[in-house]
């Protein structure tokens, strides 16, 4: 066994829309780096998800008290992780794209540093994140072959592969983002990702 | 100014039949003493909440998906707390007589001993918590007169101001629990109890 299949490993299910997916992936690289724990990057659409369940849309659009709450929660939870925050002007974001380019990363060192920028775009900049516009300088900026990413994110069978790992994420029981998996131990919201990674590491959750 | 008045404050709302508030309830009394911040308790229904909200009962009883993840969820925070945990064979349980036993204790020194009673009842010993049989022995053992508490919990007045509690905990915009105010500032899940505590003492959330 390579050393790299027996290191201790999380799966990280996000969506780039999602705010509370916006603390974990600003964190989980360092925090599962710092005890020795993998991350499995599992962009999706929580759109599908929703609809499949009888939302049109986001939670925190469809209920207003909810919603009041969240922003004035991710204010504080931000200045907690020392994140940067705006409130996004238009919420949820489509993130077809961004989700499409990272599904081609997930396995690549570029990974992080990627999702960090699109989710920085989305809730520290409020700029849209759904278009080669904003996402080209992103991979340029990272060494990348920017042109050649965003047209085979774009071909059928990176859309193929977004569709099939939404349609996982639905069977595996997940309902919000982020979610984190360790084996079949399922953790919701970005409040659980130090009790996924201890569990990971062998302690209990 | 007194002391008592002087003392940094956490307005507490919680539901007893709510199973994250058991964790709160189990927790507030042992964390804001030791950072030196008094407890307001604020007992309510959140059935009422959740039908002005447009749902029939709890979101964990809606949502199939949700629901089966809360109860994995659970017994991992419980783990975690050093806390029992039994899943309540019936969900939501009806609380409206404990809630009125609460509301006339809010501002006693039994308060927290007895809440704790009520919610490992409901959440270790998964036994009824809406009847005289089942309160009072608990309030027997705090060194009360059961029948006459039992009494007036359910005569008028107590009935009418667990009403107003409620409709109030529903102007505050509360939509779940528990739920922590300190000043305007609100919290909304056992997991920002920690967070809440901070503000109050004087830190930032």
């Amino acid at each position: 066994m390579s050393l790299r299949s027996s290191m201790p490993e999380i799966e990280f299910w996000f969506e780039f829309a999602s705010n509370y997916s916006y603390l974990s992936v600003m964190r989980i690289e360092g925090e599962a780096k710092r005890v020795g724990v993998r991350t499995l990057w599992r962009p999706f659409l929580l759109g599908p998800i929703f609809r499949d369940l009888g939302m049109e849309t986001s939670p925190f659009v469809l209920q207003k008290e909810k919603g009041a709450y969240v922003w004035q929660d991710m204010k504080r939870q931000c200045r907690k992780y020392g994140l940067r925050w705006t409130r996004p002007s238009t919420f949820p974001r489509l993130s077809v794209l961004a989700s499409r380019v990272a599904l081609m990363g997930a396995e690549q060192a570029w990974m992080g540093a990627y999702c960090r920028r699109v989710m920085e775009l989305n809730f520290a900049l409020d700029e849209d994140i759904n278009s080669p516009t904003q996402l080209s300088p992103i991979l340029a900026d990272l060494g990348l072959s920017a042109d050649e990413i965003l047209a085979q994110a774009q071909a059928e069978p990176t859309k193929a592969l977004l569709r099939t790992q939404t349609e996982q994420a639905r069977a595996r029981g997940i309902f919000g983002a982020p979610t984190f998996f360790v084996g079949t131990e399922m953790f919701w919201g970005n409040d659980r990702l130090d009790d996924a990674l201890q569990l990971a590491v062998g302690g209990s959750a």
